[in-house]
C-alpha cells in the first residue's frame, strides 16, 4: 500500500493541474460553457464534437469526431489525462439515433479510456435516468433506476457501463445527474431541478479534483428549497451549491390549480415523460 | 395522462389563487393567527369554529359549527376549494370529548370533503402523535406512531384517516406535526420543538400551494439546533424554516442537573406524557 | 415517573452549573485547551494527567494519576459531578502501552464513575475508531466499527465499554469521535476532518449540558464541505459547527495527480492506517 | 433489576398457567373457535360478547357486555390475568357503529386493563390496517399504516392506543394482524392471506405465553408461498405456521386474465378497499 | 376502480389459460426446455429464434426472426397474449453483436409489445447484471446494478427499459435474474447459483400467472444453502424453489486452498468478470 | 486478477484439506468437542491450552501456551494453515483476568497470525457481545455492539481487532457469535439461544471451508423457532442449522407469570447481564 500520491497525469512543471483534458460534446450548451471555464485547469483543452467548434484558441485542440467511430475515438484519447464526457444526444430522439450516439458512443469512449490508461471520467448523466419517480418521493444515488424516456434510458446505460469499467479496470467516474442547467429557471418544475451555471462548473471541478471518487453518482442541482434529490452519499466530493432557484419563484406563482392525478408534472421528469418513443 | 394543469379551483379571473378557503378551528390560537394571514390567498376565507368568531370582515364568511354534526359539516364545505383543518380539541381532555371533536369530527370533515369533490386538506396534526420517542432518537415521517396521550392518539387517527382518503379517493392531505407554536419558546424543551409564527404560516403556505403532495407528513418546527425531527421526506414541500429557538436558549440556562432516568423530559412529548387519561 | 428535574450535582447556590468537573488528560493538547475553557462551567475544575500540569490556578485542583492505577482513579473521582475523559494515549503506540493507558485506564475510570454514582462522562473517542472506511463512503453513528490501527482499536473498546456502563448502570456517555483538532488544517485530508478549537469546545459543552444523552456517538468535525460523517443521529445534542476548513482549501491545491488505488489516502484514517503494529 | 420471574397471575397451585382469562367477542367466529381451545390454558375462561353466548360450561364465566359501556367493561375485568380482545365489529360498517364498538370500546377496555393492573392483552387487529399496500409490496411491522376502509382504520386506532398504554403504563400487547382465518381459502386472494385455525390458535398461544412482548405487531398468516408479510420483527414470539394455503391453489386456477391496472385485487386488502364509507 | 377481473387474453372457451404465448430465443438451451413445458399453458405457442427451430409440432407456430429487425418483430407479436423473452445473445460477445441482439432487439420487442397492447413480459435477465458484487455480500432486487461484463450490461439495459415501459405504458414485466440453469451444478460456484430445470419452469409459471406483478425483479435460483440473493421483495410471485445444489456439494470438495484476494471467484459473477471486452 | 485458486495451504498430496490446523482453547468445552471432530480436516491438529490437554493422539500436537505470552504464541503458530481461536476466558471474570487472556491474548494471536502469513481465523466470539439488546428486538451482523458484561466486552474487542487485521493485512476471520452450545437447552432462555453440538461443528466447517469470507460475523444458533438473530448477511457461509431447541420446549413450560419489566430475562443476554463487574 502506497502512502504517497503518485504523480502520473500532471507531474510536469506546468502550473496548471492537468496537461490535457478532453471535453466531448464541446459544441453543446454545457460544452460551450465548459470550454471557457476549463482553461485554468489544463495546459491544453482538447475539444470534441460532431458539430462545428469554430477555431481553436490558444491552449485548445479541436477534434471533429463521431463517437460511434471507434477508431476516431481511440485516436482522440491519445495523451489525455482525464475526460469530461458531455458528448452524444441530450434530448429525446428516435432510439436508433440515441443508440448510435449514446450507447455505441459511450462504449467506444470507455473502451478507449481503458486502453489508453486514462483514470478519470466526468460523465454527463441526467436526472432523467430517474425521472419517473413521483415528485413526492426523495431519492438518492442508490435508488433504483427509473428512466423517464429513451434518452434517460441511455443515461442508465452509461451509468451501468461506467460502474463496470470501475469494477473491472479501475477507471473512476463521477456520474453527474444534471437537472436543469440554464441561466435561470424556465418554469415551475425547475424551481426543484435548477442548476446554475456557476454551480455546474463547481460540480465539474469537484468531480475532477477530488482525490478519490471510485464510481460516484451525484445530482447536479443548486440549493433549491424544493428538494427531491439527496446528495448525502456524495459528501466526499465536497460540492456545495451556492446558487438557488428560490429567488425566481415569484416568476411562477401558484395558479390556484393543482395538477390532475395523472398529470406529467407529478413526476420528477415532468413533460419529458411524455416525450418517449414518439418517432415510431 | 394530461400534460397541462387543470384549472378547477381558482380558474376565475380573481388575482388571488383561491376563491374560497375553509379554516376550521378559527377561534383557536393558530386559527386566529391564520385568519389574518390567509387573506391574500383567497377571495373568501370561510371561518369555522364552535366558539365565538366575532364579526366577519370583508372577504370573510363565518360559520358556527360543531364538527361532530355531520349535516352541518357537509353544509359548511359547499363551494370550498381547500380546507385548513385546525378544528377540534388541541389539548389533553377526557376521551369522550376528544372522540367527539377529533374522531367523529375529523371523519365528518373528510367524508364531506370527498363528497364535495374537494381535493386538498392541510391537517393540523401534532408532534404528540409521536411524542413517546425518547429525546435521544431522531425520527422522520415513516417512524411508527407513538402517541404520548389521548390527544396525540386522536391525531394518529386523523393521520390514518387522511391516508385512507388519499389512497381511496385521491383527497390530498399534508399532515402538519406541529411542535410548539408560540411567540417564543416557553421552556427548555421548546428549544427543540419551537415553531415560530412566521415559519408556521410559511409551512401552511407550502402545504397549500405545492402542486402535488399526495399524503405527506411534515414536522412543523423552526430551524432549531436541537433537532429531533427529520423532514427530508417532505423535501417536495419546499418548506425552509427561517426562524430558530436558538437565540432564546439563554433564557433557559443549564441548571447543572440532568433529569432522572424516568423523567418525563426524556421523551419528546415532555410533560404531555403525564397528562394522559387523568379524568377518569 | 418524575416530572421535575432532580437537582443532584449542581443544586447549590453557586452561579456555575457544576460544582466540580474532572478533566483527565489535562496536559494533552486538547486538555490544555479545555483547561482554559471549563472555568465558567464549574466552581472547581479538577485536572488530572500522568504528566506535568504546572501549578493549580484559582478554581483548579491538580491530581497526578496513572489511569491504570485503580485506587488512584477511584480517589480522583471523589466529589466529582461529571468527567471529561481525555486521558490515555492519543497516538499509535505499542499495544501494551495502549492497553495499559486506554483499556485498563478507561475501565478503571468507568468502574470508579459507577461506584461514585457519577452520571455523565464526555469521552474522547476518535474518528480512528472508524478510519478504515474509504473516503467515498459516508458513515454515521451506527456504522460498524472499522478501526484503522491499534489506537483506534482502543477507542472502539472505550465506546463498547461505555455502552455497557450505560445499559447496565445508567452512566450516560457522549463519545466524541474527534477528527483533526488543530488551529487549522495541516494537509488536504484535514479539509474533511478538521475540527476547530471553538467548535470543539462547543461540542464538549453540548455533550455536558444536554439534559439527556443516553449513550451517544457524535463526530467532532467542523462544517467542512467535504463531508464523510453524518451526525443526524446526534441531533439531540444541538451541536452546530460554526467554523469550516473550507477557507484553508487554497493551502492544499489539487496536485493534478489522483492517488493510486491502494493509497492510504483513500481511507478516512489516511496515513494512520499505515502506522499500525509497527513496534513489534 | 430483578433476576427472578415474579409470580403474579398464575402463582396458584393450579396446574393451568392462568387462573382467569377474558375473551371478548366470544360469540364471533374466531371467538367461538378460541372458546374451545382456551380451556387448557386457564382455570376459568370468562367469555364476553354483546351477542348470545349460550350457557356457561364448566370452567366458563359468561358476561354480556357492550364494550362502549365503561362501567360494565371495568366490572368485567375484575380478577382477570390477561385479555384476548376479539370484541367489536369485524367488518365494514357505518362509521358511528365502528366508532362505538371499536374506538370507544377498545379505549374502555385498555383503560380498565390499566386500572385493574392487568399486564397482557392479545389484540385482534387486522391486515386491513395495512390493506392499501399493493400486492407487489412486502411489508413488515414498521411499515406505515395504510388502512383499506373504516374498519381497518379502527384497527389502526387500536394499535396506536395499545402502543400508548405500553409506553405509558407498561401494559403489554401483541397486535395480531389477522389475514383470512377460515377453514380453507375461499378465493385466490386468500392464497396469500390464509390463516388456518390451527395456526391461529398457535399464534394466540405464542402471544400469550411469550415471557416479554412489549408492544408487538405480528401478521396472522399461515406458511403460504405467496408472501406479502414479513414477520421477522416478531421472531421473539416463536410463532411458526404449520399449515399453508398452497394445497388449495388448484381450487383457484389462473384464469388467463390479469386484473386491470385499477382493479381492487391489486391491493392487499382486495375487495375490502371498495367497501368503505358506503353507508352514508 | 374495477372489482372484477377483466378477461382480455384468455377469455375464450379454451381450457388452457392463454390462447397464444410467444417464446423468443426458443432455440437456446432454456428456450428448448420451455418449448416442451409451455404447451399446457396455451393453445398456441409461437416459437421464435434466429436459429433453426425444426418443424412445428401441433399447437406450435415457428417464426424465424432477427430481433434487430423491427418490422419482423412487430409482425411476430400479432395475436400474442404474453411474451417470454429469452432471445438475444446469452454469453459474452463483442459489444456490437450484443448491442444488435440485446439492445436494439429488446427495444424492438418492447416497442412492439406496447403497440400491440400486450400486457405481460417475462424477461430473461441474468445474475450477471449484478455479478460484480463480492460473494460476501447479500443483495436483493433494489441493490444498485453492478454488471460483470458486456453481456450483463445489456441485461441492465433490458431491466431499465422494461421499467420504463411499465412506468410509461403499464406493460408488466418480471425480470428473471437467472443464475446457473443446468441439469446439475458444474463447479463450486454453482453451489450458490444453481437453478434446476424444474425450479426454472416453476419460476416462469409464477411470473406468467401471478395476477399483478408491476415491474418485478426476482433471482432465479434454487434452494441452495449458499445464499447470495434475497428474494424477499418478490414474495408476491409465490415462487418457492423445491430443488437444491446441496446434494451436489460433494462433487466439489474444499481443496484446502482459499482463493487469492484478487481471484475472480471472490465475485458473484465468477469467471464471467474476466470475459469482458476481450474481442477488441 | 487471478482466475485460478492458488494452492497455498493444503496443496500437498494429502487427502485431507489442511496440513495443520491450530485449535486454541482445546481444553474447554467446545475445544474438547472440536478436538474429536477436526481430525478429518487436517493431517495434524495442533491443540493449545493453558490447561491440561492429556496426551497427543495420532495426528495431534499439543502445546501448552499462555496466550498472553507473545513469544510462545508466535512459536505456536509456526507451520499452521488456519487457526480456530477458542482460547481465553469464556465466562465473566475480574477485568484484569479477562484483559490478560482475551485482550492481550487475542492481540498476540492476530499479530502472530499476520506475521506468519496465516490467512484464516475462526474466532469464538459470543452472543454476549450484543447481549444487552432486549429479547423483543431482532438483530443482525451490523447491529451496533451492546455487550452484556465484561466478558462480552472482550469479545467486542476481538471482533474489532479482527476487522482491523482484515482491513489492514487481509487476514480473514469469521466471528462466531455463539449462543448456548450444550447437549440440550438448560432453561427457557436457551429455547432461543441453543446451538446443538452438530450445528456448531457444521458452523465451524463452513467458516473454515468457505472460499472467501472477508470479515464475517455469524450467529451460532440452531433452527429455533424463537428467533432473535438474523443471519442473512452470512448467507455466503452456507450454514444451515439442522437441529432445534423446539423439541425441548416442553421441559420449560410457561409458568403463568411474565417477567417484571426490569427482569434480566428481558434482555438477550439473560442472567449474564447481572454477572458484570462483581469482583471489585
Amino acid at each position: 500500500m502506497s502512502n504517497s500520491q503518485d504523480h502520473q497525469p500532471g507531474s510536469s512543471v506546468s502550473a496548471k493541474p492537468f496537461q490535457r483534458l478532453l471535453l466531448t460534446g464541446a459544441a453543446g450548451n454545457l460544452g460551450q460553457l465548459l470550454r471557457e471555464r476549463l482553461k485554468p485547469w489544463a495546459d491544453v483543452v482538447r475539444l470534441s464534437d460532431i458539430g462545428d467548434l469554430g477555431t481553436a484558441a490558444a491552449g485548445e485542440e479541436i477534434v471533429t469526431c463521431d463517437l460511434a467511430d471507434k477508431a476516431a475515438v481511440h485516436a482522440m484519447l491519445e495523451g489525455v489525462d482525464a475526460v469530461l464526457h458531455f458528448g452524444g444526444l441530450s434530448l429525446e430522439a428516435p432510439f436508433e439515433q440515441l443508440m448510435h450516439a449514446n450507447i455505441q458512443g459511450t462504449y467506444n469512449l470507455y473502451e478507449g479510456v481503458h486502453k489508453r490508461g486514462i483514470r478519470r471520467v466526468v460523465y454527463a448523466s441526467s436526472s432523467h435516468a430517474v425521472g419517473y419517480y413521483p415528485t413526492t418521493e426523495r431519492i438518492d444515488a442508490d435508488s433504483p433506476l427509473r428512466p423517464d424516456g429513451l434518452y434517460g434510458l441511455t443515461k442508465c446505460f452509461g451509468e451501468s457501463l461506467s460502474r463496470y469499467y470501475f469494477d473491472r479496470f479501475g477507471v473512476e467516474t463521477v456520474c453527474l445527474r444534471i437537472g436543469s442547467c440554464f441561466p435561470e429557471p424556465r418554469n415551475a418544475r425547475m424551481l426543484a431541478t435548477y442548476l446554475s451555471y456557476e454551480d455546474f462548473v463547481e460540480l465539474v471541478r469537484c468531480a475532477l479534483f477530488t482525490p478519490r471518487v471510485g464510481h460516484s453518482i451525484v445530482y447536479g442541482v443548486s440549493d433549491n428549497r424544493i428538494d427531491w434529490w439527496d446528495n448525502s452519499k456524495a459528501g466526499h466530493l465536497g460540492f456545495v451549491a451556492r446558487d438557488s432557484a428560490d429567488p425566481f419563484a415569484e416568476h411562477f406563482p401558484f395558479s390556484g390549480a393543482w395538477p390532475a392525478a395523472d398529470d406529467a408534472g407529478n413526476f420528477q421528469g415532468g413533460p419529458f415523460i411524455l416525450a418517449g418513443p414518439q418517432y415510431e
